[in-house]
């Protein structure tokens, strides 16, 4: 795939629309023959970033080539001071110059980004302790309860519109799907995901479930119609919550499933089951203790929770770009401090499994989607906002693969309760995808 | 179950059948009255265990009865000292006494133990610190790896005749069976428990596997005969060693599994699969960064690694009397204490269970056949090491039934690593155990 985009924003964007622009603009003189030392800077970067397989065009159509191997990608620089915002930080600057047009990438841009991601995650090892400090994520956003607001506005707010183009159009799950067979569609894929988290929570018919960050509303939904079970269904996004009462009407279930328009921190009551399908990266690492008393108290004495949420295998702040333009305030937690939130809790974990690449398979259809789909999006917003979500798609594409991010699901009990499934054999009694998508 | 134990142990025992005797001797006065303050103290102690349904019967006859509550359960304190010494610090001199026939038991030992183990951990969340500080286990055993080697020598080598008497007879197992069906007899759980590992680590003929504390040799043995492996099993047990070898001479296995006499942390060459079950408790929280490190060089790129081992909801020291009886130097580790092993290999956590209460019912099938032959243990040992390995016993059941323990297999792999089972299906496909033990 080749990338070549010719419009450059010189204009800031409004920030709900994920790309605050706060780059150098570009100058006049992109014509200009580069300096020597600017060449040295572009090796130093490769080097700094492993020497990946790249090579570099600058500004007036001169490369610099990678030292002893092919080049598989080239990334464009369209003008001089791209390079210096690339130089100074490039975690941010690569987004912000991509979405900008102001760089262009030749080559599949899933692959480019896993092998950068690869090369940098070997390279860092060696980097000099100034270096990380330098280019790591600033001043992350918080996710107080009204900060928190203001994050999932910015994100899931984009109108609904938006994500029915490329999202599945079973049960609009913005979240890793189950791909138990590789070969199944993203509708079949995302109802194996609801169902598989249904059987690990063992519901039965007419127990009362609570759901934090409940998206357009499909897992509750899925939940009320094929388990029997009611539901409570938190969400701050205004506009999932009127998707998923509108849907949950049209459905007949608005009898069994009520979606709140609250923060998931004033849940109340006692369920059977917690189920939480991808907030927990938005909850922030301030709020786990609070979350884990959450869950204590609105629990029942023999009740299971599942909590899924992207995560890592060590601690790390989330690629500045992402949480600065595209998810405010995301962190995905460590597994140790995934398990925190369980000890903090008095839980006793059941059960942890590990959908990493199944979240990379997820990603891949939404991305053939998205583009298949490129000029609508870019008639909603504009070219800059299209370009930065095809990076971003592209990009958890290659973290996922290049296992930067993994994919948690938790089981969890609280840790006095003996009423606990025997063994795991129920969760694959029967294929857990509907052949009939 | 009634228990009544007369004979009374006047002198110390050999540290190596388990039972350091460090308590204050019996006094002539066992017929004294007690003084009202004696009284006291034994109600106080009991409301600082959270005043579990236990009645205290005293020396000379005298019962303390609980507040507001039928006894469940009748406490025999022998002699006054016995007393002071549970006063002073009951985790360690409930078992001292116990195993001296100076604290005798009326009712379930391991529904007592259960009993007292809830009432404990409720009322400690209110106990003074000090009260914790001076009941908390002190001056735990090293793991070094001389001191591993006391360690080990001091439970595992108390001759394999001994261990014959109770474990299941297929595979010599001293860790957690899997009872995927809970009608499964002993050896039918072991052998599940073998292959469930097996499965987990996705064997196929003609791997290499590295085994770090294998006991009697059982799952070497098995994954060389099942699966077509080849095993490097590593132990310092000598007893053990000598065992694991005659039996694989026995079955004809010996040039496929080779049994080492050493420190795991000696473990070298490359492996497609490293697995350990029940060592990482005798490991010892200092080693784990070396532990991860040797998995790290040990484990080829797309290998898979298991580690099964007792494990806590929350860190916490071992319990003083099993720590300095019955295993020198063990320490269960939180789950996040385990997630942390992990993160410093960098490895990616693939999957977790937890088979707390499967190890409840295997030590109560271990128990049932100890009970059968309590007299010939005797015989070998003496009384006091009986009523020990009883109390061992009993109370790890209850350790397990309250949840105060827990039994956790992780399976993990290089963070790198894309050769990956795409879901768990394929170990529930048949049952893991064999139907004709």
């Amino acid at each position: 795939m080749t990338e070549s985009t010719a419009r450059k924003s010189r204009t800031p964007h409004d920030s709900r629309k994920g790309h605050v622009l706060s780059l150098p603009m570009t100058d006049s003189h992109v014509d200009r023959d580069p300096h020597s030392y600017e060449r040295w800077m572009v090796g130093k970067l490769m080097r700094m970033a492993g020497s990946p397989p790249v090579r570099f065009r600058l500004w007036n159509g001169a490369e610099v080539t990678p030292e002893g191997q092919e080049a598989r990608f080239t990334l464009h620089l369209k003008d001089p001071k791209a390079l210096y915002a690339l130089v100074a930080n490039p975690n941010l600057a690569f987004g912000d110059l991509y979405s900008a047009g102001r760089l262009a990438v030749e080559g599949d841009l899933p692959d480019l980004m896993e092998t950068l991601y690869r090369a940098i995650h070997e390279a860092r090892q060696r980097w000099p302790r100034w270096l990380d400090a330098l280019w790591k994520n600033h001043n992350p956003r918080a996710t107080g309860i009204d900060e928190a607001k203001e994050n999932i506005h910015h994100h899931y707010d984009l109108g609904n519109d938006f994500y029915r183009l490329w999202l599945d159009q079973a049960a609009m799950q913005y979240t890793c799907a189950y791909y138990e067979q590789p070969d199944l569609t993203l509708e079949q894929a995302q109802l194996a995901k609801l169902e598989h988290v249904c059987r690990k929570l063992r519901l039965r018919p007419g127990m009362a479930v609570v759901e934090a960050g409940c998206g357009w509303g499909g897992l509750a939904r899925y939940m009320a119609r094929h388990h029997g079970v009611t539901v409570h269904a938190y969400n701050i996004s205004r506009e999932q919550v009127r998707y998923a009462r509108e849907e949950a009407r049209r459905q007949g279930l608005s009898d069994r499933v009520e979606y709140i328009e609250d923060d998931y921190r004033n849940i109340s009551g006692q369920y059977d089951a917690f189920v939480s399908v991808g907030m927990l990266e938005h909850v922030g690492k301030d709020n786990y203790p609070a979350l884990a008393e959450l869950i204590q108290r609105t629990l029942r004495p023999d009740g299971l929770a599942l909590l899924h949420s992207i995560g890592r295998n060590r601690p790390m702040l989330m690629n500045a770009w992402i949480e600065k333009r595209i998810f405010p305030g995301a962190y995905p937690p460590s597994i140790a401090e995934f398990m925190e939130i369980c000890e903090h809790g008095g839980f006793s974990v059941l059960d942890v499994e590990n959908l990493r690449l199944h979240y990379a398979q997820t990603l891949s259809h939404w991305l053939q989607r998205f583009d298949a789909h490129q000029e609508a999006v870019t008639a909603m917003y504009d070219e800059h906002f299209t370009r930065a979500w095809r990076l971003y798609l592209a990009g958890s594409i290659a973290a996922f693969r290049a296992g930067s991010l993994q994919l948690f699901q938790v089981v969890f009990s609280h840790g006095s309760n003996n009423q606990l499934p025997r063994s795991r054999r129920d969760l694959y009694a029967s294929p857990a995808a509907p052949e009939d998508v």
